[in-house]
Formats: structure tokens, sequence, C-alpha cells
């Protein structure tokens, strides 16, 4: 028989905080399709497992990274694995800088870039920055989902704001969105979970928002742009830059997904030349990277991308296999927005409930995201970073949720 | 003439948070003497500057690292760059619980240790788990500064309990500082800044102590343990466990002294086989890894720890600059606690005001930090991890300071 729990066991029983087990009975989508994924793999074997949930590149990073790499190893130089500056080492930030002139026409400058334990660490260092108690960031459905989790580590309160069909944020509704207590706007082209990249005309209309609003409450609203798939763009098209259109703007990225390293956690923040209270701001940024624990983004990763900055994985073979899955799921009668970037496309859902179209998915062990993970239920993410087996194996999945759905 | 500034131009001209700015306009006395340190080495030349502020090893790696490293790069594995699970490579995790096992004699298993990004990462990430708003960390001084940053990070308290003269917590006073509120007690032991090393006697007590509170309040109380400095210990001591004297703790470290990789940020938390609720709290460990947003530790890192578990620096070179200074020193009048590891000592300031002394120290271009910076003003700390020279050249300057203040 079991006794009722006595209040000192009910509280030796709370290992953990409120919010985190809040947190961890919520989950994420992408981690609860994640679990159902490796029970499926168990059973079936990984190779009968059509797994499209994950956004963790196949690709192996370029032949330049390794040639770096052994380069860098051959010729120990002293002193390589210790602390630097928490900013990170000078040569790396000049070349990044650097390389970041030449693409924009903008100078920037070392003092304009901060190394990071990837684009997360880059965004929960420029949230802490900023964020005072309750200020409000304002994100676009469907979003990343971890953004939510970045905001509230330090405090703010996010909030959400719907794009449109083709999965651009709606303006207007942002414009009404805006409070005095809107101290960001975070934005992610190519974006994840849609693939969508926002035009040069988009940024200038949301450049000419927030400057309108920031001086009708008289407030700073930075743009934040979270950029890790910039290099990842298809059709032969470039993914336009924020700089020209705001100065109050802040890019966070990584070279996770261009350079194919996501394990290694390297990225950077960098910071338009012109930003008022640049130098505060940069400032802030090197202390809170020092004091939410990150200390400096790993040192021998920061001296092998240092010669990199010019290079990425091919984007070839992505668009090869978005290509292939954007015709057959077509041809099955998916209603999809053909992405431009990232290696995400975000189709409608045949069914109301995506999360039961996810499942139905789930039997024939394809596996894949519901799109209310992101913000936007009726719509589910196909992640095609995989091989070519995986992506040409789930077809038959998909064929027989859009019969069994009345799409074809 | 300058006019008084708008409304929107002050609110414009606060870019950062309001606790960010006091935590930059409060800076660290490291960071103070780092700077200051900097300006005196642009005006003398660094090589007529003894720096004796910082914890930055100068030691390199083991030549086991070198071979290691060598080895992984000249066979390169697919996918060695991906992201694994946020827990870290399960191989690692092994390993480490491996080693634990055959020194300790404690059956630890993979599910019990979590791969970070450093010590930092680690304690942040066990502080995020345990603490709700308002719970308390007690942490004794003298302490390592950044621990207030980090329990502020997770909206704790710190509660400061002193040490004895040796260094040693004082057990009577921690007994009435623990309150309900408690949710940790933290511990650095080698000792920064004071180089003590806490006895297994020390730790039965302290864990006697902790038992019969958490009983008494029906709370769980956890000990955690900040252990980088482990195997920097002299004498031919060994660093007593707090494993075998209570079971709800929690040990955090890096590799960043014993294979002198602070830049590479690799690290683990290990958890007591026999925690209560330990898969819970593991769990929220990996769940706040990814969400705080360091993701995974470095992976090409753990894939080079994984085979050095057993591998350390050598000490002896320390003990040898321990030796010299605790010698010289003594004689010149100094009162030390002879430190017993990591590579600090913390003398007693011969001037009440220990930010005067360190300004004297300076103008014979010796830089060490006020005891102030680790919350125990009286006193100075001496890093001593720098090569020889800098050791030998600032005995002139630690002379004339004892002369100046009538120690000998």
């Amino acid at each position: 028989m079991l006794l009722p729990l006595t209040e000192a066991e009910r509280k030796f029983k709370v290992s953990i905080s409120d919010r985190v087990r809040q947190g961890m009975e919520q989950g994420s989508w992408i981690r609860r399709m994640f679990e159902e994924g490796a029970s499926l793999k168990q059973r079936y074997g990984a190779e009968s497992v059509f797994d499209l949930s994950l956004g963790n590149p196949v690709m192996e990073p370029p032949v330049e990274f390794n040639e770096e790499l052994r380069k860098l190893v051959e010729n120990p130089q002293p002193g390589r694995h210790r602390y630097m500056e928490n900013a990170g080492y000078a040569e790396t930030r000049a070349a990044v800088a650097e390389q970041l002139s030449l693409e924009t026409g903008i100078n920037f400058t070392m003092n304009d870039v901060v190394m990071t334990c990837g684009a997360a660490g880059a965004l929960n260092v420029v949230l802490k920055t900023i964020l005072n108690r309750q200020d409000e960031v304002i994100i676009f459905a469907p979003y990343f989902p971890e953004y939510l989790n970045y905001v509230d580590n330090h405090d703010g309160v996010t909030k959400i704001v719907p794009s449109d069909e083709q999965f651009i944020p709606r303006l207007d509704v942002l414009e009404t969105a805006i409070v005095p207590k809107t101290k960001a706007v975070l934005i992610n082209s190519p974006n994840n979970p849609s693939g969508a990249v926002y035009s040069d005309d988009f940024i200038r209309s949301l450049g000419v928002l927030l400057s309108k609003k920031a001086a009708e409450y008289g407030t700073a609203i930075y743009l934040i742009s979270d950029e890790p798939y910039r290099k990842i763009i298809y059709d032969g098209q470039q993914c336009p830059y924020i700089w020209p259109h705001y100065q109050q703007s802040v890019v966070v990225t990584s070279h996770s997904k261009d350079l194919a390293l996501p394990g290694e956690r390297i990225g950077y923040i960098t910071v338009h030349p012109d930003c008022g209270q640049r130098k505060e701001l940069v400032d802030g940024f090197i202390y809170c990277n020092r004091t939410l624990g990150y200390v400096n983004a790993p040192a021998l990763m920061q001296h092998v991308v240092r010669r990199l900055q010019a290079v990425a994985v091919s984007v070839a073979e992505y668009q090869q296999k978005r290509d292939f899955l954007y015709h057959h799921l077509g041809e099955m009668g998916y209603s999809i927005v053909k992405p431009q970037g990232a290696f995400y496309m975000f189709p409608r859902s045949p069914l109301a409930d995506d999360v039961a179209l996810v499942r139905e998915l789930q039997q024939w062990r394809v596996l894949t995201v519901p799109g209310r993970g992101f913000g936007s239920p009726g719509y589910f993410r196909i992640s095609y970073c995989v091989d070519d087996r995986t992506v040409a194996g789930s077809l038959d999945g998909f064929r027989r949720a859009a019969q069994k759905f009345g799409l074809s």
C-alpha cells in the first residue's frame, strides 16, 4: 500500500525548478519526434525509417576545413588553447569583418565582431545584454521554437506576430504589435522552418517601420537577424542584408550550416558600425559572453574558421533534394511554398490537425514535425538535410497520406 | 553649448539593460587589473611587467593531447562535427564515468555525466536547472567572483559565509546561514583564490551538517563542488572526493587546468549515482544545456578528451613556483597560508587597505588582485601559473612593498 508523501518527501522529490520542469513537460515537438523516431528506429531498424525531423546536416565540412585543421595541428603553436580575450582572437574577428566588408561594401572592423559559442550562444548574449525584465521581443510565426527559451532565459517576454501566406512577416500586424517596451524584433532569413528568404524590399520596409516606431516612442528598437542559413540559398539568388536598411541592427550567426560544423559551437555577433551606442553594446556583449559562462568561442575552431570566411558547403546538393521533394510532393497534391533557402520546407497539412497528419506519416515511418511546434498549426516541417535514400524513401509515406486525406 | 538630452535621446543612449550596465560598472577587480596591466605593458613593455593577476595557465597541454588530436585529424570520420545528443557523446560520457569509478570506487555510468562548455557552462546549467526565483546558494569567502554572476543569471540569491584563518569554510556560520530557501551550497577545492584543499574530515562534517539541515527543513540541499583544480595538487597529496559523504551532490569541472585547455571550453557535470531524483536532475541538465544556448560541448574536443581521462599536466612545475614564492615572500615578512593546490596564493595584505597595497605593487610593475575582489578585503591574490621569469621578476616589487609597509 502506498502511503501519501510527507511534506519532506514531497519537497525532496522536487529536484528541479518549476520553470525547467514546465519547459521539459511541454517539451519541444522536435524533441518529441526525435524520441518517437528513436523508438521506431529501434523497432524497424534505422534504414527503414525516413527521418526528416532534424536540422542536423548530413553534409561533411568542405575540404578546406580539413586542410586548415590539419595545418594547424601539424604546427602546434604555444598558447593556442589558452584563454584569449572574451571577444575572441583579434585575427579571427578581423577576418570576419574583412569578409563582411567585402560582401556588403560597409566598413566593418574587428570592433564590430564578437566570436561566440554558435548562433545560440550569440543570441543569448545579445538578449541578456539588451533586455530589462519584461522587455518585449517580437518574433514571427512560424518561428524557431528555441527563441521562446532564449527570451525567457533573460526574463524577457516574447510577442508573436503572424506571417503571410508566403511566410513573409505581416508588417501591418507588426506595426500594431510594437509598444514602448519592445526592445527587439528578431527575424530569421533564410527561414527555419519555412525556407522563405526575405527580399531587399521587405527589409527596407521593415527598417522604415522600425525607425518610425522608435521615433514615435523615443526608444531604441533593435533589429536582430539570425542568419545561420545565409549561404544555403538556391537558384543563384543572394540573401539580402539588413545593414543598408536599419542602423540599430545586430546579426547573429554561426558556421553550423555553411561549414557544416554544428557540433563545434562556433559563431559570432556583428553590430552595424553606425549603430547608436555601438561601443557600449559591444562591451555588453563581451561582458555577457563571459558572465553567462560561455567565456569565449572555442579556441581551436576560432583559428580554423579564420581562413575559411569565404568558404561554404556546396548548396547544389541541397537544391537537388529540395527540387526532388518539391516536385514529387507537389504532384501528390501537397500545397507548398517553394523554399528559397535553408534546408526545410513547410507544406500545408491536408488535415487541419497537423499532429494527426504527422502521426499518420509516422505509420509509414516518415518522421516530420507538426507546424504547431513552430507556432503555425495546420502545417508541418520537412527537413531535407539528409541523404538521398531517406528523401527518396519518404515518398511512399507521403503518397499514402495524400491519398488517405483526399489530396490525390 | 550642450543642450539637455530630450527624453528620446536619453532613452536612445540606453542601449544595454540596467543589470548589465550595473555589472559592468562594478566590474570585476580581475578585469580592472587586466586593463591597468595592459596599459602598464604598453608603457613599459610586456617584459618589464610582472603579471600575477590572471588564471590563464602558461603551461602547454600534455604531449598526449597533441598526439590524440593529430590522430583524429589524420583520420577524419564522417559526422564528427555534427550535432550529437545534448548530453554529449556516449563514448566520452562513458570514459569520464569509467575513470571516476576507478578513482573513487563508486560505480558511475554515462547516465551520471553530462558534457558541457567548460566548468562555467556546467555551473550555469546546474544552477538554471535547480533554482526557483529567489532560491539561495551559499558560497564561502574568499570566492571565485563569477559565482555571483552565475547565481544572478538564474534569478537566485547568493549568501556568503566566511572561512577560517586557514581558508576552510566556517561550518558553525554555515549552520545558521542555511534556511528553507537554501537550494545549494557551492564549494571549490583546491580553491581559487586561496589554494586551500578541503580535507576528507571537513567534507564529512559538511555532509553531516547538510543532511541534518535538509532533514530539519524537509528540503533538498545540493552540494555543488567546483573542481577544475582537482589534479593541481601538491606534496603528493590526493584531493578528497565529496561523493562518500553526501548523496545530493553534483561536481562541475573542466579540462581547462588539468589538460591546459581553458580556451577550448570542454568540461562536464557529474551527479552522485545515488542522488535522489537523479534521472530528473540529469534530464534537467541536458535540457538546460540545450535551452541556455550551449547546445552541446564542442564536438572535436569531446573526441580528444575521451582518451585523456587519466592524463594531466605535470604539477611539479607549479609546485616549484609555489615553493619559490612562498619561501621568498615568507622571508620578506608576508603572512601566507601555504597553498596545497591550484596555482594561487592569498597572502594577508600588510595594509588593511588591500587596494592600496595592490596599487603600490603596481608602482613596481607587479600585478596582483585585491582580496575584496574575492569577498575578502585585507588579502591579495597572486596567480603563479606564469613563467619563471615573471615569478622571479616580481620579487623586487614585493620586497619594496614589504619594506615600505614595515614587514621587514
